[in-house]
């Protein structure tokens, strides 16, 4: 603890790219660069694949100006991965770290990523090989432990609120019954984040279905039908991740030949077809001449140019400055953690926590906000709130 | 011509929903608020239907501030209908003109509504009704004669280029092959709208495919093939209308039960299956390994909130007040045309069409600014250029 630590810096950004992870590798940049100990900051071009095939881009010198430039472009500037290392991926890693005097790494991602920082923080112990090891908070699903959100998340969020103020009008103007799929594969965050698309009673999002509860099918029927037969029209908003009460989740049900990554996770982004059952569905169970309509959101969520939280901007800046500053400093690993200290005026810090307090851990919804299995309790809009920032203004005769 | 017609005014927005609609609405009702001739100015709800069902929104007396904030709000704030009014349905119409003493016909939308507008004026004059009837322009698609472009496009294309911009970064970070799925049945605007995402050589979309010329699946798996080989990565923008060399629609081929509108169209919006079947038809040709995905905008082009282009804001607007300044000086007819008369710096003025000239007809990418059937000739951002206004800076390393 303390003591100087001199060598160079590598910096990775893993995972899917949002709209300020870039964000965080500027502030990263900025606050490794008051120490004379770091020589070469170096990013990972391709996160660890780049770290084991020695492929870097030199960000020692890169102007301030275009470091403002790459900070508020969304998606991953290094390049991201989805390469989940093992021993003999993070021996490699250790190989090109020592040829590069590599001291100081930082990663910038979610769950995986941080159990990937934890590996090599933990490999690098057993090895003897002094390196400071932090893991910098970014994923669009908020759920991660010990944080209030995570950076991404308040950007992505105020997309899926944009998208659905957008579409509960149109579906208001030539009404229907339309289904929108939002990312979120064990938590229902961003779904939720759908309910500051309303402005007044009657207002959609009618229904919102997390993962943190299983679906039923039937039951879904049953919950169109009534808002339907109530008010002409519904928009329901539902995570990708939805599943059955065994937790198979009903997109893979559907899927005949299911595409899985190097973490084991099915593809549920990419596809319309889950919308497209549910769909079908409604169809089925209330009658095929209703206007039934769905849209899946995509990657759209996560890096839409133009679409932005300022609170979050902010946030992942100062997370990935303060993750340099503590290595710096001298503490040897750990990943930050924002922790919410007010709603109104909103306030909140950054902690250091420990590798293993994140890493591959999810968290979830609170389920206590989840009303009837269909929507989300209207106080939990003072957690969205400062978070999204200023909406557009909509009125409505 | 000239003479003072006195009676009430009927305003009604058809087809779908766009991000400036309002703006022609609130337009329209401003030209006509100066005109001693109008006594009540009424909002059909949702279009023709609200004519016949005597269903009418009371808009003489809204203050101006809430007209303002009804202008930048996304969505018909009228509601919409895709009815298309046969005789009888006219007949209707006329009855409920006659008991409200209705002289003064505006309707917003696109090429069917422009029919709409053009077959009510027609019956007025067989039934010998004086009617002053006016279409004004709408459409995301672009695809009316006689315009430049219309009311509505420039936003949904400005949409389409800050999501392709984004899509192309994420797909750099994370490289595969990615289908995005653009709105258009007959016209390419939209899709070719796609190129203002390219910031440097290199970027993406690598690919776009318009429904101007026919789409041959195994062409697209060699074009996609071309690309992934020397770029490691390939993004596509495809028009939802593409179709073979018969013409018939590629999504048409695939659905099973095909659902049709009251125009004999049939869906290809919100539903995800032609990417789908797409990204499945490359990994078919190419291999079942490669990371392949599509996503389809769907309605979020045409409503989202916060996503708006300034130009077609002020466009949209004088659209509405110049058919109503029109009719209010004696014009019996007609529709507004957007003429552009200069691209740098851009100057467009707004011209008296008939209605015959854009009723039922489609006006279509000009076939000279497509290359090789998959991309569009890089002079051709001059043209979407002033429209869309500024996009989001982009920095990369």
């Amino acid at each position: 603890m303390s003591k100087t630590l001199a060598g160079n810096a590598v910096i990775g950004q893993s995972g899917g790219p949002t709209a300020v992870i870039n964000q965080s590798l500027v502030g990263c940049i900025e606050g490794l660069r008051g120490c004379d100990a770091i020589g070469r900051i170096l990013g990972a071009h391709h996160a660890v694949r780049g770290m084991v095939e020695n492929d870097f881009i030199d960000l020692t010198d890169v102007p301030q100006d275009r470091l403002d430039r790459i900070a508020n472009t969304p998606s991953s500037a290094l390049g991201s991965s989805r390469d989940k290392p093992d021993e003999a991926y993070c021996q490699k890693i250790f190989e090109r770290f020592a040829e590069n005097d590599v001291r100081y790494f930082f990663y910038i991602g979610g769950n995986d990523s941080s159990d990937t920082a934890r590996i090599v923080n933990e490999t690098a112990r057993k090895e003897g090989y002094e390196l400071r090891a932090f893991h910098i908070p970014k994923t669009i699903d908020n759920d991660l432990e010990c944080n209030d959100h995570t950076p991404g998340f308040p950007s992505a969020a105020k997309f899926v609120a944009q998208a659905l103020m957008g579409d509960q009008l149109d579906n208001a103007a030539l009404p229907g019954i339309k289904i929108d799929v939002i990312m979120g594969r064990h938590a229902g965050f961003l779904t939720a984040a759908s309910m500051m698309a309303r402005t007044r009673d009657g207002d959609g999002p009618h229904l919102i279905y997390v993962p943190e509860v299983a679906f039923d099918l039937g039951r879904f029927a049953a919950d169109v039908d009534r808002v339907y037969s109530q008010r002409g029209r519904c928009i329901v908003a539902v995570s990708e991740g939805i599943h059955d009460v065994e937790g198979t989740p009903i997109a893979t049900k559907l899927a005949g030949n299911v595409e899985r990554d190097a973490h084991g996770n099915v593809q549920l982004s990419g596809t319309g077809a889950l919308g497209d059952h549910l769909a079908a569905h409604v169809k089925d169970c209330l009658g095929a001449k209703l206007r039934v309509r769905a849209d899946t959101f995509g990657y759209l969520q996560r890096s839409f140019a133009g679409c932005v939280s300022e609170v979050d901007q902010r946030e992942a800046r100062a997370a990935g400055r303060k993750a340099a500053e503590l290595a710096v400093e001298g503490e040897e690993h750990g990943s930050i953690a924002i922790v919410r200290t007010s709603d109104d005026p909103y306030s909140a810090e950054l902690q250091r926590i420990e590798l293993t307090d994140v890493a591959a851990k999810t968290r979830t919804l609170p389920t206590d906000v989840i009303i009837d299995g269909c929507d989300i309790d209207p106080s939990y809009r003072r957690y969205f709130k400062p978070l999204l920032g200023g909406l557009p203004a909509i009125e409505q005769f």
